[in-house]
């Protein structure tokens, strides 16, 4: 088997129904031999790398353990789904306090074991601020953390196909930014369907504008919406994206879909948030983009929220005041707006 | 994408954690854009499906339906999980009333609706039984039928692995044959462990034979392990694995476990069972394999014990007795003793 790299691979989560796929999507995608799963929660952990190792695969250097220090040493590329899931009912923003405490711990392991990790892809939510979070404490450099964001790109994709009846694949750039959660950008103006703008057939009406508002919902509720078909929460497209963003990483197959990034520009201050991001073997980086007044609007809002999300985890005392940043984490400065 | 074929692959039980895991191997293995997903709970199955729209795959033609005569129409190949799962405490042979009349109804739709499908992988257990009631009640040959039985094999390589603490890469050719029940046997005499035949390092105490006896007991209970150690019954394995021998059929990468097959030779009658196989575009063939005495005591013992279960269909009227099988299915003429 070919690997786009023999470099360690960690999977934090691995005994979760994210974890275990992302694992399993790993390895069929051929990253590298060298997987090491880690979850605190040993049995089911053994179940999953048992299920694995059960597939026959060749070439494989599978391990697992239930020890930090074990797992961290070495990686050199980590996706972690390490959270708590998402209950039904709940918000992602509920999952606020509870993950973001997890998410120090994790970049304090990063910060002590691994800081010359690669590529770090966090995916638990609410993901932005868990990614923030990681940021901070690991130390290492913003291109160097990523956030799983497509998932809401690939959504407005497929509810703009389902909506024209067409395959996903005329469906072109659909894009959201912003946060990946209850109030995140939702853009028409760089989306084409069937080749044609889809800001024209909004105003055209053969996309009636109300019709539009109620896909952006359905894009927004995606997650609610597997919640409330499946039963549980949606584990197999943030596994595979987030795996795929790991390829990227790698220097596998580029990453086709917006990703979270560390962003202080001249518009947007010392936060995590979904731009138009190229992920390489160097990390990632992101072009801002200009969409229309009104998208620009709600982006504006996104970040808005984003910042209130922030400053609550600040409150709390799981991040220090962002004056103080520079002292965990020397690449992030304080922006003066 | 290159994909192996444009032939419909259908997914029997999508909406499962089998059914939903084939689907997205068997996506990322590139076998078919054309896949269809079928179950008869359409709500969890919309939800497989969103799942899968939204891990933005390209190219890919995915249909979901709980309608029998869309999924079925020309499915050229199928892998069916389409039954009761095993629960805690359940053996194989606990599900087999229910699951065989799912698999004559599952037969029985292959004969009206797609009669010249290629290949159909059953995955229900107890499989050996639940394929053969597939194949009566199909009317396809039997090389067209097979059923997931590498899981065992796969199983002992990586128990192998375990013990002697090396790379599953090492243990080459681990085998077993007959039934894929708690009756099978379990070769050591075709395995070789890091160059070393297997029944030289039983012989010689590497491997005492006590220890040999409980590994053998440790991978005839591989699945009750995962259940005890995950929660729920195994499932990543047996969707890789099936959708491996789906892309041999389509004339992918060879499959490299033994498969269960249709046997009908000069000792074992009418009988499906794990055998030496090979998948190929034209479908399933397979060939004996000799092993020691003790070996070869065991897998008539397992057929025996298929032959019971096979017997007990009979007698619960959902197969009818062997000579009017060629009634139902012109391939399968009784073989006199």
């Amino acid at each position: 088997m070919n690997f786009l790299t023999d470099e360690k691979l960690l999977i934090v989560g691995a005994a979760g129904m994210i974890g275990s796929n992302m694992a399993q999507t790993a390895i069929m995608m051929g990253l590298t031999p060298n997987i090491c799963l880690y979850d605190p929660y040993a049995k089911g952990l053994e179940g999953v790398a048992e299920e694995l190792l059960q597939c026959g695969f060749d070439g494989l250097n599978l391990t697992f353990t239930d020890d930090i220090e074990k797992a961290f040493t070495g990686a050199k590329y980590i996706v972690s789904s390490g959270g708590a899931p998402r209950k039904a009912g709940m918000t992602r923003e509920d999952l606020l306090a509870g993950n973001c405490k997890i998410a120090e711990d994790f970049g304090k392991n990063v910060k002590q074991y691994c800081p010359d990790v690669k590529q770090i892809v966090v995916i638990f939510n609410p993901a932005d601020i868990t990614g923030l979070v990681t940021l901070l404490y690991s130390g290492v450099k913003p291109g160097c953390v990523t956030t799983l964001a497509g998932l809401d790109s690939t959504r407005l994709r497929n509810e703009l196909a389902k909506y024209f009846k067409i395959s996903p694949d005329k469906v072109e750039n659909a894009r959201t930014y912003g946060g990946h959660g209850e109030q995140m950008a939702v853009f028409a103006s760089t989306v084409t369907v069937d080749g044609k703008p889809l800001t024209e057939l909004i105003e055209n009406g053969t996309l009636p504008k109300e019709e539009w508002e109620a896909l952006k919902v359905r894009v927004i509720q995606g997650g609610k919406n597997i919640i409330d078909l499946r039963g549980r929460s949606s584990f197999q497209s943030p596994a595979y994206l987030s795996i795929e963003m790991i390829a990227a990483a790698m220097g596998g197959k580029p990453f086709k879909w917006p990703a979270g990034v560390y962003v202080n520009d001249d518009k947007f201050h010392n936060i995590m948030m979904a731009m138009e991001t190229t992920i390489t073997k160097d990390g990632a980086t992101f072009r801002r983009v200009e969409g229309n007044a009104q998208e620009q609007a709600e982006l504006e809002e996104s970040y808005k929220h984003l910042c209130t999300l922030r400053d609550e985890v600040i409150a709390l005392g799981i991040m220090p005041p962002i004056e103080k940043w520079g002292e965990y984490n020397p690449y992030l400065v304080e922006k003066t707006v």
